[in-house]
């Protein structure tokens, strides 16, 4: 997968797409990532890339000559492929903005099936409108949160969608981090040692006991999912047992 | 304000850290961003940091000694400052996970009044729950997707805390990035060119008529939040015109 981002601040990426996962991912050959400056693209000398909007009111907007004209060099530089018998599949074009779309683990497994992405990162400004109508394919916002630009966005979609990449997890990770793959929060984890200070790990779970461990596990993942998240238990997908566990989680907690 | 943050991959922050906004912050002695390897505090000679599982299965879950120990420190070398008359604020110590509350504006708005916030950022492992029961003061998601650490999700708090401290927003930020305040989303921004190859600006944000502009404005703003986030509409103030507005956007989009 080829992922570029553009931003006026490259430099913020330097730690992130150096480190961990991502930093394995480009070793093993898996992503290439690329930051670009869309300064660079402004096409007038005095490389401005932003202008007050149309109609007065404050703050600045992004232009569309430097977006149109980055992105078009980064596809020109490098066309899309096209494979014998496949059809010729366009990057997708993301623009990262409070106003897109909210970002979930199901479009994170949609991205993780392109060969190439495109990240548009504003930082303070709007974007002209005419980026959003005649450019991108996607608008993507990562939650309800005010911030300062689409770099930390763009960041969180591209680990999101790199883990799932075939080859990129080695033996280190595991279904453990994968809170939202089986539709409940995880249950309580322990390890050594069994009596930190005065607080000990459950009996059950050094009992040996390998069905009752599970039962415990399957239990306090409902409970946990019930008081914390109850939104989630609309979609998950629940035995009978689990039904029968709910209803006595109810009963304990009131 | 005092930020640490506990982490195995502290270099993930340089950029980040030192960019834009938060770079600025700390220029200008407003906030302080501390980013410690908590496998300097593990207490045994081979600096483990995690171990297996209680009750088997896979993965590896983060030992309580390491990070207890790291917070105790940071606490013991700047204890909290009491005021004249004033209680003492203990800081807010927050984990980032997948189970935490969704993190919010409203959120943001909360920890910025604090003078301290420490972040424990795991990685791959799941924590050991006696750091959820014993330690941590608050539990914070950023969204329902599934991300290597919890790094990328520390600095979107982090950038969100940070931009609503007093004197961190210069000039060159505005409402105009202020999407959540109003309760809609925003209006489409327009700037020169007027006509970028055979995209026009709209003809009234050229007009020069100013409570034109403002109604076109509003209506846009409408429109864009019923077609993408209708749920917010149900929290956002709106006024018989903005009633009126909506119900004619309604009819024309069917």
């Amino acid at each position: 997968m080829r992922v570029d981002v553009l931003t006026l601040f490259p430099e913020m990426f330097d730690g992130v797409f150096g480190s961990s996962i991502l930093g394995k991912a480009q070793d093993k050959g898996i992503i290439r990532l690329n930051a670009v400056n869309f300064r660079d693209y402004s096409g007038n000398k005095h490389h401005m890339v932003d202008d007050t909007p149309y109609g007065g009111g404050g703050g600045m907007v992004l232009k569309p000559e430097p977006i149109f004209n980055a992105v078009e060099s980064l596809l020109e530089s490098d066309p899309p492929q096209q494979g014998q018998g496949e059809s010729l599949r366009p990057p997708r074009i993301i623009l990262m903005c409070p106003q897109g779309e909210t970002f979930t683990q199901k479009k994170a497994e949609e991205l993780a099936r392109e060969d190439r992405l495109i990240f548009i990162c504003g930082h303070y400004e709007g974007y002209d409108e005419r980026i959003r109508e005649h450019l991108v394919t996607d608008e993507l916002s990562i939650g309800d949160y005010v911030l300062t630009g689409g770099e930390l966005p763009a960041m969180v979609v591209i680990d999101s969608v790199a883990r799932l990449l075939p080859g990129v997890l080695g033996n280190e990770t595991s279904a453990i981090t994968d809170s939202f793959s089986t539709g409940l929060l995880e249950y309580p984890h322990y390890t050594r040692p069994a009596q930190f200070r005065d607080h000990k790990v459950p009996d059950i779970l050094l009992s040996g006991h390998h069905a009752n461990v599970a039962d415990w596990r399957r239990r306090e993942a409902l409970r946990r999912t019930w008081q914390r998240r109850p939104d989630l238990l609309e979609h998950a997908e629940l035995s009978a047992k689990d039904l029968k566990w709910l209803a006595e989680i109810k009963l304990e907690q009131q």
